[in-house]
């Protein structure tokens, strides 16, 4: 008999079906009686201040129905950082300054979107031009514009990590490096834009579709920012068309499509077009790194210094986060006896910089793996002898940041090192590159001042014995809703069919904190099988009543079976037993509740999944064109839920990380986004696929429901320091500034063809 | 301080402004993607067998999804009283023989509602005609057609009721009436027709959203249809445009939108049109009365005997409640020493008869209070005191059927009696008639063999104090959101608008019986209540600790403080307690369980609202038209809720049974009915609304939460009892036959007039 019923099981999204065949309901399905659409009208400047926004022609527009400003706001200003005032610096719809090409200045309602459109059109708002700032590095001069009244030097957040005396580790290497590096922004390109269904009855309460990562943070920052209870907003998620990083926190839709809806006691729909989607959501922070890194002759590491100024944009945003975990990343996944880091944020007249698939971890392993490999050059070792040498092990503390259980580093390169060898000599211009990672399952430090368990879950039983499972879990694509269903499923002993989920609904679901930091697995996935256990326990007490066991022995449910656990023929029918107990309840339908809150786990997350990536690429040395050929990942996600679900988180890694590398940037001219649709972005599209390849490495997390870790967001971080590596292996070229486009390698390729000469030596 | 702080308010109902602004959703809202249209095929003749059903035509429509018959069903027959096969008796979609013009006999679904239609033009049906009876008094002949296999004389359901002995009861009568009555049909006619958007998915899970008055059951029987489990079927009710007794069992728009959707996973909506809702939905059950009536010369009555043939119509529906209602009702609101009552249901060939807003009663107490009015006349006694004489009392036993706790009959007569005095002296050709009446708050005995308890509620209280609060209880217009909530918000010691309620969702919400005989404000607010209590006491328990009670003193929460309910000064904010409560919990959200069951109450309700009501009329003799003036009725419900939610109710039955005994009634010629639209139906509009008038009757009933009963069915019963005793009073003639036609009241002024001239006494 295998160990588990239902995990580890290849099962295909209990909700992929209805998504495939068009069926699947996303909040732009959502119609409602007497439903208004809403526009926005946003700033064409980088930074502004309003003098004056001119109404009148609009308001008279037959068919307008509201014309809101900031001024029809309550004046707070929002921010997912709660804890922190200071933090909290975005109007949202601006009363008095714009701070970037993008920001919301006035917003309408109509009868449709075409008056909505023609309205917007029909706002005149008195601008005085402020001098603007793109560049952190440049933000922080002292003759640099303010963005934020009392913002000294425009620093936003610092963030500082040290352990160990670094200045003593570094007198004790060898060898040590100093290099400086550069990693992009990036646009998360969700299907979905971002868009909202708002509707303010007269009974006082709102309720809000949209397309969130987290229904709960929706509905306390609308309460705050609106004036209301919480209580008194209910947030629906319907099915969300990729979310990235992109939809965690309040956004203009959500906001503005409620203002007015209150304003109106009508519901009103927004929804961002995709330009809009480029130049006033979100975007992946932009880091500058200067680090050092210093070893022994044997390849011992003895210190490390990182020291980042990140591109925050006009507002925080998630970027406090996005600040520290870039610091906390690039300690991953090596030992380092001694440790310093050094974080800025910088505000800029720049799209808000914010989370985005990795959060800062794809940017510090570019930074760490592009080092390691340089460093074991430098060193004359084997990469991978040298990772393997100094990777963090199992059952280790991290002072002050981290408590590591499982880890499955050291596997992850042996498997890596023998594909490599397997693969044996490669063509010309062909190279591969590795990189190992690690990522939380889920976060730990409490910045939005939560009064909830992190993460909760309810179990009902109905008298056929199927399941209701309810928890505030976001499936935003990655395959939640399927992979908490198989875990209630295993620890309920039923079959996965009769689980039905209810997600996404702050009325029915208890209150979670949403789709981040590959949270839901872990954290949702122990508040799941809590619940579950919670329901089993009442099955379980009447059945050992029933079967009269011996107090040593103990009982279980498996495929519709309760039965005791070392006699499992002697037990009684799950479905008779749910009947029983029901009747012995009142009637009362069979409830279970389960809730999870990390406790005594550092300060980033309870568990960490790690992992190695080889990358094989091709490069045209007569046109720098890099082909990524192959993406081969050892990865250590502790019990793999759903084998299929990993997959797929995998390819879909490759595909975003790959175009990170390559091909998928911002480009922008005095804060003005040029290439702001899907054309010129350039994501990677099916042709640019490599082959995706995922090796088996088995742990178990002990803090994990079954030993599971996460697979969602890891495996977005090694690919663009793996491809780097790779190049320099194809090419003998080494980028340090992502974007790696074709210009670069050509400009280095020169540039070493020049070195070569003038040296007489060839790399 | 009053009693209550919530509970007694006039407050207008929670939903009612989103209703009168056209934002409230119903089911033809309902939009989703890929959605289809259904349209059904129905008989054209009362009675046939069905030879052949040739599809091709509509299957090569372009436009058309599927096209169904009976043979794409299990073949299970549907039958709401579930616990007795033998009424179980109803295919929905036919697939032999239909029983009545309007019987489903094929259905489509297609990409519009216009393709829909022509393509159920286009189905070919091979009928063999098989003779037909209309007639219940034709049906139980020897020689009528059969139209259930097996059924004897077409005699569906059989009831008896007896106590003391009759036969001597009568012997001991002074005086004996025997007299016979005949009470029409009556259509529900809803604002909202029966409609239905289906959706069966991928999942092999189907979510309907209907317009129901019980989640619960439709979820049952659908899943009972369709071979599915019942925890596979979620049914959602939207908004509910109305109900009376004809939305409680499955409907063809459930069935067949249902059976489409799983054979094609898509969504299939259907909507009847105004047509079908009156030929192929149910009515309100006619009945035959022979009933004998025997008292002492001083009024004392001493037996009564009641024999009932009801017209039940193609299918056995709700009739075996309605016939053994209305034999109970015929025994209200009065004392029999001894009563015997055998009701008889025929099948005919007509439209099922089924439950329709007091549920036999109205019937039960037209052939009542007639005969009250008519013994009172012949013994020459005053008509309220000889009501008055024989009412029931509080804390009777009705042997084997009802233990009556409050009854404020008395008080209502006193107080109508008082009303009619004041009255004084009426002009010509007006007149006051008197009825009395009782009715029950619910329903007990299980005859959908529910293994759930009858009604459950979740409490749960969030961070900010605010409460959701989820029952299967279904507000299908009669404001039982409002009664819920003041309920939940009394017992919590909460603002109303403090609680958002959640209905009408199998999967959010506990099961429940869904709306019918009244029993929401009992059952459920019992439920309710039991719930809040639940949460409350968790608060309480912590602040109990906290505030260092001594033992023998008590707690209570009221208006946002808790406090000990003697000293209500020593107290804590309920906002703190619940903040520190879910921090005590781990950060869980406070829930509290509450269920209700009614036991050991008798056959038929815990409790019963009473009642007593005076109509006057003016009879024009010229035209034999009768105005309704004005409508007066003490009504005692026990503790009213909400009393502005009561007057609403009063107004409503008074238009609806006005209606029905003067200007509502079927037409029909050969099972075919001929007034099947809403201009020729003639329901009372607002120029026919009399002066409508309520009188405050104070009782408390111990089984009913706060002491309430009900208010929403019992105040339809008395009308057309009080209308013919009007008339009589009035003119002098006595209508013992609805419809209340100006016809017969013009042809019995006539004979009258003949009589009186043979007789030459004048009445």
């Amino acid at each position: 008999m295998n160990k588990y019923s239902v995990i580890g099981k290849n099962v295909p999204n209990i909700d992929g079906f209805d998504k495939a065949t068009g069926v699947a309901k996303y909040t732009t399905d959502i119609t409602l009686p007497n439903m208004l659409w809403g526009k926005i009208l946003r700033s064409p400047h980088p930074h502004a201040k309003i003098l004056n926004i001119d109404t009148s022609l609009a308001d008279n527009l037959p068919g307008v129905k509201a014309v809101v400003t900031g001024k029809d706001t309550i004046g707070k200003k929002m921010g997912i950082w709660r804890r922190f005032p200071e933090f909290c610096d975005e109007e949202i719809l601006c009363r008095d300054k714009v701070r970037y090409i993008g920001d919301a200045v006035a917003a309408v309602a109509a009868v449709d979107e075409d008056i909505a459109e023609e309205a917007i059109g029909l706002i005149k708002v008195k601008y005085e031009i402020l001098p603007a700032v793109f560049d952190p590095m440049e933000a922080i001069k002292e003759d640099a514009p303010c963005i934020h009244d009392g913002v000294e030097l425009n620093i936003n957040v610092t963030r500082h990590i040290e352990w160990g005396d670094v200045d003593e580790g570094f007198k004790k290497c060898d060898h040590i490096r100093e290099d400086t590096f550069f990693c992009t922004s990036m646009a998360h390109v969700c299907m979905e834009t971002h868009n909202t269904v708002a509707s303010f009855g007269y009974d006082g309460k709102l309720t809000v579709w949209a397309s969130t990562q987290s229904n709960y943070y929706t509905q306390v920052l609308l309460a705050e920012m609106l004036g209301l209870k919480e209580g008194d907003v209910r947030v629906i998620k319907p099915h969300v068309g990729g979310g990235w990083g992109g939809k965690l926190e309040l956004d203009s839709t959500q906001f503005i499509s409620s203002l007015i809806s209150m304003k109106l006691h009508q519901p009103v729909k927004i929804i961002l077009t995709r330009e809009e989607e480029f130049i006033a959501t979100r975007r992946r922070t932009p880091v500058h790194y200067i680090t050092r890194l210093g070893a022994k002759k044997d390849g011992t590491i003895m210190a490390r210094e990182v020291r980042a100024i990140t591109d925050g944009g006009a507002y925080t945003a998630m970027g406090a986060t996005t600040l520290y975990v870039t610091g906390f990343y690039s300690f991953f996944p090596y030992k380092y006896p001694s440790y310093r880091y050094d974080g800025y944020r910088a505000y800029t007249n720049m799209v808000p910089s914010s989370a985005l698939r990795g959060f800062g971890a794809p940017q510090a392993c570019f930074v760490t793996e592009s080092q390691m490999d340089l460093m074991a050059r430098d060193l004359g070792l084997d990469p991978i002898d040298f990772r393997r040498k100094n990777a963090m092990e199992p059952n280790s503390v991290i002072p002050d940041q981290a408590f590591i259980q499982s880890c499955g580093i050291p596997e992850c390169l042996d498997q890596i090192e023998g594909f490599i060898k397997e693969k044996g000599k490669l063509p010309p211009n062909h190279g591969i590159g590795v990189a190992g990672y690690g990522f939380n399952a889920g976060g730990i430090f409490n910045w939005f001042d939560t009064p909830y368990a992190f993460a909760a879950a309810v179990v009902k039983i109905s008298v056929d014995g199927k399941v209701d499972l309810f928890t505030g879990a976001c499936d935003i694509g990655q395959g939640s809703n399927t992979t908490l269903s198989m875990i209630c499923a295993e620890e309920l002993g039923v079959h996965l069919e009769d689980v039905r989920l209810h997600t996404g609904d702050t009325a029915t679901c208890p209150p979670d904190l949403g789709a981040w930091a590959s949270r839901e697995t872990l954290m949702n996935g122990n508040a799941v099988k809590a619940a579950a256990a919670d329901a089993k326990r009442q099955l379980l007490e009447y059945a050992a009543g029933k079967l009269g066991i011996n107090i040593v022995y103990d009982l279980d449910i498996r495929d519709h079976w309760a039965h005791i656990t070392n006699r499992p023929e002697r037990g009684i029918s799950y479905f008779e037993l749910v009947k029983e107990v029901i009747r012995s309840k009142g009637g009362q339908q069979i409830t279970g509740n389960g809730e999870y809150t990390p406790h005594r786990k550092g300060m980033v997350s309870p568990a960490f999944s790690f992992g190695v990536q080889a990358v094989e690429v091709k490069v045209d040395p007569e046109t720098g064109k890099v082909t990524l050929l192959s993406a081969t990942t050892a990865h250590d996600g502790g019990t793999t839920i759903n084998p299929l679900g990993a997959e797929g988180q995998l390819e879909g890694s490759v595909c975003m990380s790959g175009a990170y590398g390559l091909t998928e940037y911002y480009q922008s001219k005095d804060g003005k986004i040029l290439n702001g649709n899907l054309r010129d972005y350039k994501p990677f599209r099916a042709a640019d696929m490599p082959k995706v390849n995922i090796l088996q490495v088995d742990t178990y997390e002990p803090e994990g429901p079954f030993g599971a870790k996460e697979a969602g967001e890891g495996l977005a971080v090694p690919t663009p320091g793996a491809l780097v590596n790779a190049i320099d292996n194809a090419v003998g070229v080494r980028i340090k500034e992502m974007p790696i486009t074709p210009e670069k390698i050509l400009k280095a390729l020169k540039e070493k063809k020049l070195q070569e000469k003038k040296t007489g030596k060839k790399r």
